[in-house]
């Protein structure tokens, strides 16, 4: 039993798939730098070309409109912090929500000691922002509101398509970024219907590599770069490419195969068959959450625990945000939704890249079921 | 002849090791986030820490004070920066060369923008900066001298141990930031013994990958950074690590055997022979130079109708520097050192990681002198 690889930590990354492997590997051999002028050169420039065309089509955008960068997380500050500096002679504010990653609301907070006037969006018990309060904050001197499609931590489902509509009305110059580093591949990211002016994606949570991301910037829109230098990446984003990042991102994109319709119904089957077995509270509204993404409570028990008991068992979960899980303080997500201690000290993440097979789902809802009877018995 | 290939561009970019494609597919295997708890995150933050031992110990640093980067561009651009804001309440001059890559250069030219107060140092015939005209931009209210170590289209070795002495007298305040991307693993690179503050370096100039580079930042400096996020690298430069390309960039510099005694050696002889068959002019001292670049001029040719000449030949070799090949415009760096338009024009860039063997190296040098006479004979 102990031999089991469960794998249920998807939103944290995931595991390389062979074609990005593999497109890896061809990039290692194409290994000319980009911008050189000789055959070899031109072909590492061909390969980021091609993973720019899977990335673009899926998206539905332009090539010109997509850069590569080293992640969500440069992705994310260069939306927040070139929108904010290139609009700032057209107004001071600012908008976003407690419930973003720690890469869009440490950029937040760093521009809040800029001078920016930074309004933070609650969310409810559901996840999902308040879109009243998000629409009371709108003014005429708004310049950008950055709100995330799935949160990475309770997998809710952002009404970012509705936001567009709102801002048009009473922020006609704010711009619309969205970090959809957790729905890329796996819902719809569709920024021409959005109305989305920046959207951040990463490779590394559809099964490319950890080092690449990219941002998509609206053609006209008015971004201050965040680095300077050589001429590649139409100077926006200059550096000499991370080729075989890119190229496996390409390939991942395009080899990923993900139902959310199937994973909603495996995740919706999954906590029914926990709550029958352990006391949990399932955090967010099944009605308006991803598939990828289960944040369970186990009040009374404390998560980092369960997790280690778990491990043990050959399950791996996680106590939220990779990102912050060396930090004791409590999920700002969990606590932003209004959580209380109990059940958010004792909350764990399950996060999917598709479904279990019948064995392995079996054997995850029995382990972590007893596992954390045992828990419970000690506490 | 044709299916020669002789690469002479090792200062554009170099071909990945096998120990660092070995190391990056054993990081594809330990594919956890390395913030996880679990072992196999613990594993993946392993990988992160034995490629940052290795690389402190070529610099012989401290490995907290050692951040990795997405390479050469986003390094300079955070010392630049994060120096700069980081002491703007102590003043406002910030001082760099005339000669520097363009990440470093363009930095600048933003730092101009936003108000500070930049000088920028020329550089002699030999491709050195002068260190009179650099002494007498000191101030105490200088805060940062950025000076690259060897530079890119020349080879040409700075004095960068000598400049903190001076700094110390007339700029207490200014921190030293080596732009060390084409000397680290070829040069000693001693920020202790220099004194500097901060040093740049890149993995793809020395057999590992495009897209990972690391910032050495002496501790106790108080540099802003660029990045905002998760918890990662002590929070000053967020993201999730960059694992595979860390490791192979570990394992790069861990195998990387590079003499440069022998290797000027080589280019002295490489630069007679040339001189016996060809009109050329060497740019740049020999005395002063690191084996590894070559700029030659060949007057009266267009250096890129040379370079495509020698590209059918199977020989590989760059205009500059490849980060501005795209740019019509003449170099800077040979501009800043008084070269005429002619021979700016005519200069190609030979770069070597390794001596030649000897039946490439006669063919190198009688295929560049062939190739340029029958270029002269047509123009």
């Amino acid at each position: 039993m102990e031999n089991r690889f469960i794998y249920l930590d998807n939103a944290a990354t995931t595991k390389p798939c062979k074609e990005a492997v593999s497109a890896f590997l061809k990039a290692a051999e194409t290994f000319g730098n980009p911008s050189s002028l000789y055959r070899l050169g031109i072909d590492a420039e061909k390969l980021i070309n091609a993973a720019g065309n899977v990335i673009t089509s899926k998206l539905g955008v332009e090539r010109r409109s997509v850069y590569f960068t080293s992640g969500g997380t440069e992705s994310n500050n260069t939306a927040i912090f070139g929108a904010a500096h290139g609009h700032r002679k057209l107004g001071n504010r600012v908008i976003t929500s407690r419930i973003e990653h720690p890469s869009v609301l440490e950029s937040f907070k760093q521009l809040e000691k800029d001078g920016f006037d930074v309004k933070y969006v609650c969310a409810g018990e559901d996840g999902i922002i308040d879109i009243d309060e998000l629409n009371g904050y709108l003014t005429e001197d708004t310049t950008l509101v950055s709100i995330m499609h799935v949160n990475n931590e309770t997998g809710a489902v952002q009404p970012v398509d509705r936001l567009k509509a709102l801002m048009s009305k009473k922020s006609p110059k704010a711009l619309l970024h969205c970090d959809c580093v957790q729905s890329f591949g796996k819902l719809p990211v569709e920024p021409k219907k959005w109305g989305a002016d920046m959207i951040s994606i990463s490779a590394h949570k559809i099964h490319g590599f950890k080092g690449t991301g990219a941002l998509y910037i609206r053609e006209g829109a008015n971004i201050k770069p965040l680095l300077y230098g050589g001429e590649q990446q139409r100077e926006f984003r200059p550096g000499t490419e991370n080729v075989g990042g890119i190229a496996a991102f390409g390939a991942a994109a395009g080899a990923y195969r993900y139902n959310d319709e199937e994973m909603r119904g495996f995740r919706s089957r999954l906590a029914e068959r926990l709550a029958e077995k352990a006391d949990i509270v399932i955090n967010g509204s099944a009605e308006h959450n991803s598939g990828s993404v289960m944040n369970i409570s186990f009040p009374g028990i404390k998560a980092e625990i369960l997790l280690h008991a778990l491990e043990a068992k050959g399950i791996y979960v996680s106590t939220g945000s990779a990102c912050s899980s060396h930090d004791p303080s409590p999920s700002h997500v969990l606590s932003a939704m209004g959580k209380t201690k109990r059940e958010i000290e004792g909350a764990i993440r399950l996060s999917f890249s598709g479904p279990l097979d019948p064995e392995d789902e079996e054997y995850a809802v029995s382990t972590i079921a007893s596992e954390a009877a045992k828990i419970r018995k000690y506490m």
